[in-house]
């Protein structure tokens, strides 16, 4: 053990004495920002800062304040996904009103050269999984024969909900690109706080464009899956988030956007 | 500040570089483990002693492994009411399938010295929570005219589902008794992880009796309100949890089970 170690051991030990708490970063742990029914509902500014949400997580997705475009999060970089399709890196003043990281540690790792579309790719991952009450973040690494993303434009108050955004959103295509899907699978029973079943992003590996899967059809990839048994959400401060009614069933809502 | 404070700061500070996490210990934030619909389903036992649930909070509410009596937890104490009526102190080595904590610290005191029947404290409370989309922590203290409370018996393997179990719940009544009620409200997105709307638990002055309330007259209260944004879920390693189908509506049981 190193001298660092066995100090920073000690002052866990004793750190409870004082109101502190020490330990190892736990990182088989979902981290999340508000709720995705809060997201469809408009509320799109968020008070958590994306240098604040590095500690929780080096993998993930999600969006940006004022809904600027689909967030990827990759071997610890942030990347913005803009409307017009460029990728901006993100700064850690800015803040997300909606995002899922966690740190990413493979438990399982397939290849796979199939061709699947995303229908297939969601049933051959399902073979996989081994509990449908998990979590599971997915990262996905190889050679796609055709991938269609799209990304969502910022908005200006009033917000719109997010069903109507997506009416006009931009998509963009790819073929035959090396990249990664970032992604997750959530249990049913998270149905209203995020999305049950898979919800994918992508980015190509020049780390130049990238966004929100619509279709996909793969090649050589390379499947890593991280098995994660617990979730710390955080719900915004904001007058909005307060007031916002979030009871309603929003299933078909969810659909129409995430497909 | 004091010396130990800047020791500690300075070792926060640095302790990202070394793969640790030091931080003043988060108090508004509601930790559990498992989800309710588990319990439902007969998953009885849980991997967390109450040594490690203590890290988390200091008033709260479940129930032990085995289904074995309702758990409260009051000023950092942590008391099983057993099927009998009988109250034990919780040893640390002890397990829970279900559990909700948090560290009470009111944001809001009321007092009221109506004579409130559940329906009514309930709406009475619906009145003065600020939002419905965060979490509360409610103790109350104070005189009760009537209250009615349940306890669960412990079951033994093959499990029982939950509804099954309340068919049989010796109940107890009490008369202008002194006590706290130690209850959370959740919002309606938590169906599924915990249970929407109020759940209140019972525990006399004096730690004898206690449980899970049925039914209530209130007289002269103290209501003290927790606001919490935050929640960590733990779900259980086990394979009884990992297999068990989550996917069912629950509501009508959850009524059954709670009412």
């Amino acid at each position: 053990m190193k001298c660092i170690d066995r100090i920073l051991l000690i002052v866990c030990l004793i750190s409870p004495l004082y109101g502190y708490s020490c330990s190892k970063v736990k990182r088989d742990i979902l981290f999340q920002t508000s709720t995705i029914n809060a997201l469809l509902e408009g509320i799109y500014d968020g008070d958590v800062t994306f240098g604040e949400l590095r500690k929780y997580g080096d993998f993930g997705l999600g969006t940006l304040n004022g809904l600027d475009g689909e967030l990827v999060v990759l071997d610890g970089k942030f990347y913005q996904v803009r409307s017009d399709g460029i990728v901006n890196p993100v700064d850690s003043s800015m803040k997300t009103p909606f995002a899922v990281v966690t740190f990413h540690e493979a438990d399982k790792t397939v290849m796979a050269n199939k061709s699947l579309n995303l229908e297939q790719l969601e049933g051959y991952l399902d073979s996989i999984l081994p509990s449908q009450n998990i979590f599971y973040a997915i990262r996905i690494d190889g050679t796609f024969r055709y991938i269609k993303v799209r990304s969502v434009p910022r908005q200006e108050r009033p917000y719109p909900r997010l069903v109507d955004v997506v009416k006009n959103q931009p998509t963009f295509e790819f073929y035959d690109m090396k990249g990664t899907i970032v992604a997750f699978w959530l249990p049913e029973y998270i149905n209203g706080i995020n999305i049950p079943g898979y919800h994918f992003h992508f980015l190509t590996e020049d780390k130049q464009s990238g966004g929100h899967i619509l279709s996909v059809i793969t090649g050589d990839i390379r499947i890593q899956i991280d098995y994660t048994s617990e979730i710390h959400m955080v719900l915004p401060g904001s007058k909005e988030f307060s007031s916002v009614d979030l009871t309603k069933e929003k299933q078909k809502e969810l659909e129409s956007v995430e497909k």
